[in-house]
């Protein structure tokens, strides 16, 4: 990744036409009725760093891409058309339910009915076919894949220009785990790295904080929302405070990777509220989570003279 | 991973028990009919090695599992039993011609029919769910999915001793890509790496070469298949040499990273056999390399004593 990615001279003409056939590709919102007057990015999943420019082998963060999954859900509910920016292979919205080879699964061949839904996943089957569906065929619902982190944050970058017309009525929820090192291109190893000459040592240096770059850049009015996820409950706080400032976030969600569909606490500026999960409604710890983002992110639109 | 794990003493009690409960959960080889006399455990997929004690971060091994996937569907076809010990994610046996997301790609909903199969997707769809439930339903097949090394090599050792009693009849086919380095638990660090402390080093140690305790020790008497896969064809032929010496392979499959869906070259003892696919038969170059090893692993079992 060029470190200068950001500035002026690389949105060139280039790129621009690159947008442009992006964007051209992606008939859903543009096929949107206009009923929709907010969008959100939602990123979900782990992003890779290859250790080899043939790459065969690679730095990956755990993230099943749950939560992206899932709020991608309640952000469709509340209104919000949504593009969804994944990692290749993790979690889908309306297919939480579904178990890990759904089609060999969930499916059975008779001879008179051919290719049918096994009775014990009709349910879940259905409802994440129909759900799907529909947000699809409503133009609600673009889904985007990703790999590495190079592939992330070109993508983020595009998304983020385009949006940028939207003003205040765009929103970044940003709950993909992006890697924190790479190694730089020059640096890496050009063919497989041979196991026979001992341990292997290596040193792998800090990606750019990109979050800085889309706000002050690619799309300074959006709404946005990071996330900070530590094992370490004694510095989850004070990190996520720091994120806050630093990259001028509207609010910060941050969580333990043990409690994490249990609760979460939401750093603003303003304070932290604690957000858990309503055991008795049977939903989601992202339903008070998106429910109290909408209605910040609302005033935020009322606030602002775009 | 203990490195004493291949000796006399690990294979106690609590082992024996585990065992046993692993193979008594494991109904579809149970319940065959006994018509199928030979099995082959065929690996699949790459393997994780974990940075971190509590994982968020780790090592992975480039592997879609086309191979192991795909030659699984020709050992089907040539009669033995298959146990696949597949990477959580990898490709399935009858599932490569499907889409990313098949559940939400090949279906649709419809009021009258509720969820149906596209009619872009009928064929493939139907040759998926047809011949994949057949092989589950006769007992020929027994998927076990695995995501870290740990879990790889622990698992295959227990098919390994499993296999034992059937002599020069089993085979081993280990088409996964297992990783070579991993960070031994005691030097792990506990909590998430933090990346505020500037270039991150790390020294990776050479995972022991199990190859060996499965020829010696697990199961002597199978017919073992390895495989070798490099980006640097200079090395290639020579390192599937040293590993057919090394680890007492009866063969050793060499591929390319760019090629190895069009050719492989098998190594044995007796010289290097070149098996390419044969494109007038639209055929994978899996039909022609599983046809190669079943005469072969003939052969083996018909001048055994066993």
């Amino acid at each position: 990744m060029d470190p200068e990615m950001n500035s002026e001279e690389s949105r060139n003409e280039a790129l621009d036409d690159e947008i442009k056939s992006f964007f051209d590709s992606a008939p859903p919102l543009r096929d949107s009725n206009g009923s929709c007057d907010r969008v959100v990015c939602v990123t979900s999943g782990g992003t890779t760093v290859p250790l080899e420019q043939r790459c065969v082998r690679f730095i990956d963060n755990f993230s099943s891409g749950h939560r992206g999954a899932t709020s991608t859900e309640y952000f469709l509910k509340a209104g919000y058309a949504v593009i969804f920016l994944y990692r290749r292979g993790s979690c889908q919205p309306f297919c939480r339910s579904l178990p890990e080879e759904p089609l060999v699964e969930c499916f059975e061949y008779t001879e008179e009915l051919n290719v049918q839904v096994r009775k014990s996943y009709s349910e879940v089957v259905k409802s994440a076919v129909r759900e799907h569906c529909a947000a699809i065929e409503k133009g609600l619902l673009l889904k985007l894949p990703f790999t590495t982190i190079f592939e992330y944050l070109q993508m983020l970058q595009m998304i983020g220009l385009s949006m940028k017309s939207l003003g205040p009525r765009a929103m970044f929820y940003l709950a993909a785990a992006v890697s924190d090192f790479y190694i730089p291109w020059k640096s890496m190893a050009e063919h497989k790295i041979q196991s026979r000459a001992g341990p292997l040592d290596m040193r792998l240096v800090q990606v750019p904080k990109m979050l800085s770059v889309l706000r002050t850049d690619w799309d300074p009015l959006a709404f946005c929302i990071s996330f900070k996820l530590e094992t370490d409950s004694q510095i989850l706080l004070e990190k996520a405070g720091m994120a806050l400032k630093k990259y001028k976030m509207h609010m910060v969600v941050a969580n333990e990777l043990h409690s994490r569909k249990e609760k979460v606490v939401v750093v603003t500026d303003k304070g932290n509220i604690l957000v858990q999960r309503d055991w008795t409604r049977a939903e989601d710890v992202e339903s008070p989570l998106v429910k109290l983002i909408v209605e910040r992110h609302s005033a935020y639109i009322e606030g602002s003279d775009f």
